[in-house]
């Protein structure tokens, strides 16, 4: 009765096909790759066909049930976690499309496809329907960390069904009394004659821990083998499968890992969240994975990996408010410009009133650009690993650190800001469920969470990355940024975006020179305000990365007049990037010049 | 079995009762009310047990369902809307006290209780549960609508069961097509021979439309005479109940007011939301109230006070959450601080954390700031009515004026960034429904919406609020916060506090100055960025009211030793106001003098 209200909105509005193609071949230089010894049987149809693939599982077996999974959420009966049906589907279109191992090599089953390629697929999936994406999400990163650290035997028995889905993955840290403290976490091994382990212990809020998706689940599990030493140096990694594998491969025995209870999210709702109890019954059986005392530092290439993952879902979600409330801004009537005082007039279209436009702007600059800057990410992921360049791939792995907080919590904390603003442009219509931007906006707001808080990335970045290697990392960004700056100012078409960078560069770089002498002598102050610093970093980062966009964008001009209004939407965006975000750092340099300690010097008892 | 994860909240924290008591009788001298006339048969104590009535009413009726009623929201099953039966004990319970009719007259029935002691004792029924208390926050307003432009039968039929809790009230204002721009209504109301109309249309988003809580309605509905002309003008006001009343008293038949259906909204899900048809058998019946072609001047009564009560609502859910995560930041043992490297050492709990106390002092800022911004808004209400000398009532009116926008959008803004930190303060736990800080998230984003979306309180305040009665209203605003300005340098222990007015008070004259002027030549373009300049506005506005109570806190430290503690803290969050927030309006600044046109110039093709 009341759908005539509730215009159809295109549910198929996920990723602008046309940017992703932008992002990938005029921003970065993905046909590049091809040149790689890696990469010499693939072209770049091959890539095209498998981004391709993805939007249109996202399409027909994800956009669907988006609304569906989060108003039916999983249920544990006390056996069993029930998940509406399309769930597996879903993940059965993913696996079978082989997104789960086509980065992996030829010889391990996949189709040696360049990580950066792989994530602008996936983030059609994240932008469809991050819940039910999560699954595969957690796969891909737990059978990465085996692929790395496992032995062959543990290869041979876990990595082809977690490639084929017939297996999933989790990473299983978090407990319940230790939360972002990692150092601090409980689960305890204890090695048996066999040269396997007993778990016992709890772990809390683990993603996809338990379900009714897959045979087999294969979690990660941080845990401390007994007599290890405190803190992170005692903290080893396993691999605890939900049933336990015989050498044959074939299933055997339920393993002593025990759903404690399921986890209610204001979003990602299809996603079960797991309270999962190992070895109440004698013991949870593991093998090591890695080294022991390593744990930590092995679970960090899935943790790094998790938080790009974790920029591109934001991304991904902040992507899709904005289509949707773009598509409505232009097809809603309402009001007349300040200039008309003619009440007989025509209503004009929302994306008519500048305050709109403003706020369209915004989530484009903040969708579009953490989508760049995550998928530059992937590509530093890819140099990584397979530039020819010795001396490439070792930056590579430089700005890859430096950028990883920035990736992760940039594109978090933006997100949220454009699904709120998406939201706003609906109005009333942006706050109820009959519309899909209420639930964009929950579910955007578990990605400055998940994977380490904002605090936690705040301190990571200034407490160690911007000063490691007598702060090589950062002098490296620098560079870059200097040399994209100077090469755009040369431009007379680009020189306009280039005048608010110096300012913030000079004062980042002493910033970054006072807090880093700081630290060595007071941490607890110069770290007092590093939310902070994270958040003019992220914003110079993202102002780059405009910039960069920009160049991309003039260059094409010049190039295809059939895209001349994408172009110059890309170039409005990056003004908005660089002439309203950019100079907001302003005060907040203040703050951090002055080493501020206006919330270091509050007390408990003034509260 | 998961219980024991969740360590019980106090649920009983709302407000901070010392912090209201400041409010009312130290930052405000609500005391001096007492002299008025009005107020003779009056006292502290009176104030005080009122206020005490209120809390106990918020603790033992509306806190205990708030969750309750967000996962079991309103049903309609095409007859009956049915509600959780608690809705209709905390609706019996407030009206039962006499929240519904306190301010009124003696001879009204009421208690002649002053507007700001009741907007203060209501707020506790906001923090504790904002959907359940929004049909008194309607029927409060509705009724004091029909007190202001009611005939005496009208008063005679309505007023009372209004007061009593009988009857309730809605304001049905919006529309499927029209949504803020109210100008273009379609409601039509045709003149019958008895002096009746009859009316027919549709009303959308109708909070509190229907419930089965009281026996009867009572909607105030803008709608079109037949022939009026299009436009603000041919606006009138009716009142249309939804069961006819007979002079007698007694109810007579249903009224032709018919439920369409219920909108699930993402929170505030215990207010139904809903859309009405008027007139679908024949016409629905209702009287006009006031002058014809007035209604949209006289719905601004009921709008404003609704504006001031929704930052109230705002102020109220940030405070809980604030309240809120402060309890947990003060159990949670959590992490250590950068300087301590022994990990056999003992956690810490959060709260010695400085990004947790930047992000609780933040709040404090938010939530304390805010309600003392409303309530000083409810303190000028007071005087407009009540103050004995007419220049003070005139002044109270422009005042009001000016600030309602900023009461109502500032408020609502910051509630939402203080409620998101209070999540992000319990991490995972902040975004599980088995805490309640993710409702209050939900809850507060209606806030921005509701009562006018942001921009249009944007250009409400800088189209017509700064502008009007050439800037009669603003000066007397500026000169206020130059006063408190002047007055808090001279104190040695304040004047830290004032140095970072002079620039952002220089420059928002200017601003205004240069934009006013601006609005005469080219309104599009000076209002393109209203919506910043009501940011900063606000910005100034609560960097003011932080002044005035530091000023507050530091006079009752000379006082009362006992509470050190306290005015300890709310001189750190007036550090926090004036020093962090107030110079983030620098680069706001820079946009506004430059009309910046990034959005404004921004075209629908490029998106």
């Amino acid at each position: 009765m009341l759908g005539l209200f509730f215009g159809a909105m295109n549910m198929t509005s996920l990723l602008n096909p046309r940017d992703v193609q932008f992002l990938l071949y005029e921003y970065l230089d993905c046909e590049a790759l091809l040149q790689r010894p890696r990469y010499g049987e693939h072209s770049r149809e091959i890539f095209d066909a498998t981004i391709d693939t993805a939007r249109q599982i996202a399409e027909a077996k994800l956009a669907p049930h988006s609304s569906k999974g989060d108003a039916n959420e999983p249920q544990f009966d006390g056996k069993t976690v029930t998940l509406i049906p399309e769930t597996h589907e879903a993940w059965a279109a993913i696996a079978g499309a082989g997104f789960h191992n086509a980065h992996w090599d030829f010889d391990e089953g996949g189709l040696q496809m360049p990580e950066v390629i792989l994530r602008a697929a996936i983030s059609y999936f994240y932008s469809a329907n991050v819940a039910s994406s999560s699954y595969s999400f957690l796969t891909i990163g737990a059978a990465n960390l085996l692929r790395s650290f496992g032995t062959p035997a543990q290869k041979a028995r876990y990595l082809g069904p977690m490639g084929d889905g017939r297996f999933a993955g989790t990473m299983a840290l978090t407990e319940p009394g230790q939360g972002s403290a990692l150092g601090d976490i409980k689960t305890s091994a204890e090695l048996q004659p066999d040269g396997s382990y007993r778990l016992f212990g709890q772990k809390m809020f683990i993603s996809g821990g338990d379900q009714s998706i897959t045979e087999n689940i294969v979690h990660m599990v941080l845990a401390r083998i007994k007599g290890a030493p405190p803190g992170v140096r005692g903290i080893s990694l396993f691999l605890v499968p939900k049933v336990l594998v015989n050498e044959d491969g074939t299933l055997g025995a339920r393993n002593d890992v025990a759903l404690a209870g399921l986890l209610h999210k204001m979003g990602w709702r299809n996603t079960t969240s797991t309270v999962l109890s190992f070895g109440e019954k004698g013991g949870a059986v593991g093998t090591l994975l890695g080294e022991a005392g390593k744990g930590l530092a092995h679970m960090f290439q899935m943790m790094n990996e998790a938080r790009i993952g974790v920029g591109l879902c934001a991304a991904s979600i902040a992507y899709r408010g904005y289509m949707l409330s773009l598509e409505y801004a232009r097809e809603r009537p309402q009001g007349r410009l300040p200039s008309c005082r003619d009440p007989h007039s025509a209503q004009i279209k929302l994306v008519e009133h500048a305050d709109i436009r403003r706020m369209l702007l915004a989530q484009k600059v903040y969708a579009e650009g953490s989508l760049a800057l995550c998928l530059y990410g992937a590509s530093l992921q890819e140099d990584l690993h397979t530039h020819p360049d010795a001396a490439s791939r070792a930056e590579a792995a430089r700005l890859l650190d430096l950028l990883t907080p920035v990736m992760k919590s940039w594109s978090a904390r933006y997100g949220c800001v454009a699904n709120d603003s998406a939201i706003q442009i609906l109005g009333g219509s942006g706050y109820i469920r009959e519309y899909p931007l209420e639930q964009l906006y929950r579910d955007q707001r578990l990605n400055p969470i998940h994977e380490g808080a904002e605090a936690i990335h705040g301190i990571d970045l200034l407490g160690r990355k911007v000063v490691m290697d007598n702060g090589a990392a950062y002098k490296l960004f620098r560079n870059l940024v200097a040399a994209s700056v100077a090469q755009a100012a040369a431009d007379p078409a680009l020189a306009c975006l280039t005048k608010n960078f110096a300012i913030p560069l000079a004062r980042l770089d002493e910033v970054t020179l006072k807090l880093g002498a700081l630290l060595a002598s007071d941490p607890d102050r110069a770290l007092a305000n590093a939310t902070i610093y994270l958040d003019v970093f992220g914003r110079v980062v993202a102002a780059w990365i405009w910039l960069r966009q920009a160049q991309a964008a003039q260059a094409g001009t010049n190039r295809d007049a059939s895209s001349a209004d994408f172009y110059r939407g890309k170039l409005q965006a990056a003004r908005y990037a660089i002439d309203w975000d950019l100079p907001a750092t302003a005060p907040q340099f203040d703050l951090l010049m002055a080493a501020d300690d206006t919330a270091f010097a509050m007390r408990n008892d003034w509260f």
